[in-house]
């Protein structure tokens, strides 16, 4: 390679994870796929590069979010980078019915990118992790989501979360209930959405100020309108059944709101079959999670101890997922990992132990005539499955290769010099414990196996 | 989402893993990466995005291999896609020099893109898994890689495999040896490299070949250079260490091809210390592992059941990692899993079992008085780490939803009607066996858990 140096620098808007933030993060990885699998949810692997039309349903102001992609200037003009995992899971329910089971379960994992503006904290591409039940429109599908984001968390180690639940249906139904026109319910619903942190007195006033300034329109409601939703805001702070009663009674006028707090009553009787704790879980009316999206059931998931980082784990149901693709209906409920928030959390809750290396035993390497047996010893270790490093570095001292284990923060340290050698033996030493143990060399992994 | 209905089709070159396939893939990277850690390799994430110039070092003709990615028209034009996860990790160790341990040993996984025109069984991305050790000079690290393959190919279930050892200095001692110029050799090694498909006769028709013809042109060596090289060739067949020995004794006049057979000597040693059965390796001169990229000792895995389709896991060693970033010489050496090839291979073989689901346990759901029943079993095995599914497709009968678990290949269903909710108790169905057996509700996991 001639030429000038290159600097080593990365793209603005993306990172590098080396083995101190990747291990904890793998370990993260693998406890969501594990309790993801035993709910029955099956991997799905789609690829990072989509026909442009797919990702944007032939809407042209979707692209520029989107990361375009090309090999020539001309040719592949029509591709471009995923940005979520939920438009290719509705591209391969559509294009594999027949060979998918019905209800079909399935999660993912993989990098998505996102075109945003580079900026402090905001990243371009993201992993996301996603459960979604399709083909199923019962209750029970909707509960099962719950349940799963409550022995992942749980499995996580997370013990003080809420998993807050609502239904759009009955957010659906304030206009009917409270009076005022449909047309507004997105509005109302945006204002609502502000409640932690603008309070009622902020709320109030923008669903009374009027529509006409263009810079802070508010929603135009009447004070009757107001005082109705302030009496749907209030139902608040009694057990998800009480909720769900005073609601029923608040908004006896609205078919749909009805229709969706029956719904919840079938969540609820699940939620409570499958196991999950009420101090975990709570019908919560305020919930939205966005516009437009969810057509049924919505959930989050708030850390007790850190609220205001938001939801780190959401969902819900919507009953549209192939139209695109298809002129059939398919409903599908679903979870997503906050994965980035849920990381940021369990590290700043030390949930997640902070390990810069997965070798737990350095094997020293400073006599040349004790190489083989050092090569011998390592491979003792590692086919007992023990993550096992022969020191290779620049060092020749004992002291200098003790203290890169100390470094490197490794578990155990075996030493075989020509003493060791000529006795059959191998000095084990606990690092933590700062002890040494002469062990013959034949029982050296289980002598290991007993320190970690 | 209104608008016409869009095709559901893939990219061209691109292709979805659907659980069936996603299943058994995802099962070997976790031994791949079980095994890869057992040796003390560390993860490591980079993005799928980079600044063009990392990936092609500023050479203007690498650029139409590359997917080039940018969110508007002007904006980013200086984006792609990686299309290995070597260039990655020469960015990572030249930036982040002081942070990493030394030697870094490091793994990574991940997508991979590459703008091939597509055509049949061509794929333009695909999932490469590497590991390098990145600051040692040292044979034993390469003999690592040697017995890391080994214990790689083991823990995946292969058996008769053979890893086929050279190193480039003694490739690149023919010319001295030999008696040809020293700029013929690349050439010569072109050639040479066909043996295994033209046999010696064509290799020999090309080495002897004039240069002139431009669609067809020969290395232009003598009839004595052909023959020396013939000698070179035909020591094949004996131990590793005959093969040592009689290259040493040909090729005593090229103080190169000396120093690599001193290498090899080393690793020889240190290979035998690691506990790699001889059926399973072998010094090989053959071996060439293409041009330019290695600089000593190459490693290539060869299936005896299938060595048509190449190696499945490959490497060496190449002493100018970082030099596009950095002023400093950083030497490495490798392994890459063929993911794709070793993949196919183990189907082929039956290594792999087939699985179309995770799912080992059906609760049936067909009596609406005893859902809460079915929701409390199977969360009891959910939490017993049994994964499990209640049924929740469109199927009322018993026979229809067992039909269902037949389908997707469920070991065990469980059935719980009035007259089991009464007794407390459900039925277990071994579906292999065909039996079934009446267990209390509360010791359902374990009767589960004694047919898996």
């Amino acid at each position: 390679m001639e030429g000038e140096i290159i600097k080593p620098q990365l793209a603005s808007g993306f990172r590098d994870y080396l083995p101190k933030d990747m291990i904890p993060r793998q370990e993260m990885f693998d406890v969501i796929r594990r309790s993801f699998e035993r709910f029955g949810f099956l991997p799905l692997d789609t690829p990072g590069i989509e026909r442009l039309e797919i990702l944007t349903g032939g809407d042209p102001d979707f692209k520029k979010q989107i990361f375009r992609t090309s090999v020539g200037a001309t040719e592949d003009s029509d591709l471009a980078m995923r940005f979520d995992l939920t438009v290719p899971l509705a591209r391969v329910v559509a294009a594999y019915q027949s060979e998918l089971p019905r209800p079909f379960k399935r999660y993912q994992t993989g990098k998505v990118w996102r075109g945003e503006r580079p900026q402090a904290g905001r990243f371009r591409e993201f992993v996301q992790f996603d459960a979604d039940t399709v083909g199923s429109k019962s209750p029970m599908a909707d509960a099962e989501i719950v349940s799963l984001m409550y022995e992942t968390m749980t499995a996580l180690g997370f013990s003080n979360f809420l998993i807050r639940v609502n239904n759009r249906k009955v957010l659906n139904g304030l206009a009917a209930y409270a009076g005022f026109s449909d047309e507004k319910n997105a509005e109302v619903l945006r204002a609502v959405d502000k409640l932690d942190k603008i309070a009622w007195e902020g709320v109030r006033e923008e669903l009374l100020r009027e529509p006409g300034d263009p810079n802070n329109p508010g929603v135009g409601l009447t004070i009757a309108h107001a005082d109705a939703i302030k009496k749907f805001i209030d139902i608040r702070g009694g057990t998800s059944k009480q909720t769900l009663d005073a609601v029923a009674e608040l908004m006896a006028n609205s078919p749909v709101a009805q229709e969706g707090i029956g719904e919840l009553r079938e969540v609820l009787a699940a939620v409570e079959a499958l196991g999950v704790p009420e101090k975990n879980w709570i019908i919560d009316l305020s919930v939205a999670r966005g516009l437009g999206y969810y057509t049924g059931p919505v959930f989050e998931t708030i850390l007790n101890d850190m609220p205001s980082i938001g939801s780190v784990f959401s969902g819900g149901r919507y009953d549209d997922l192939v139209s695109r693709f298809s002129s059939t209906t398919i409903p599908a409920t679903c979870a997503s990992v906050g994965v980035d928030r849920l990381f940021a959390a369990m590290e700043k809750l030390g949930i997640v132990p902070i390990r810069s290396t997965v070798t737990k035993v350095l094997v020293l390497n400073f006599e040349e005539s004790c190489q083989g047996i050092v090569q011998q010893a390592a491979s003792q270790l590692r086919r007992a499955g023990i993550p096992t490093e022969i020191y290779l570095g620049q060092e020749v001292t004992i002291k200098a290769q003790l203290s890169s284990a100390v470094k490197q923060d490794i578990t155990v340290v075996v030493i075989i010099g020509g003493n060791e050698k000529e006795k059959g033996v191998a000095v084990v030493k606990d690092m933590k414990q700062r002890k040494q143990n002469e062990v013959p060399l034949e029982g050296l992994s289980e002598a290991v196996k007993a320190l970690l």
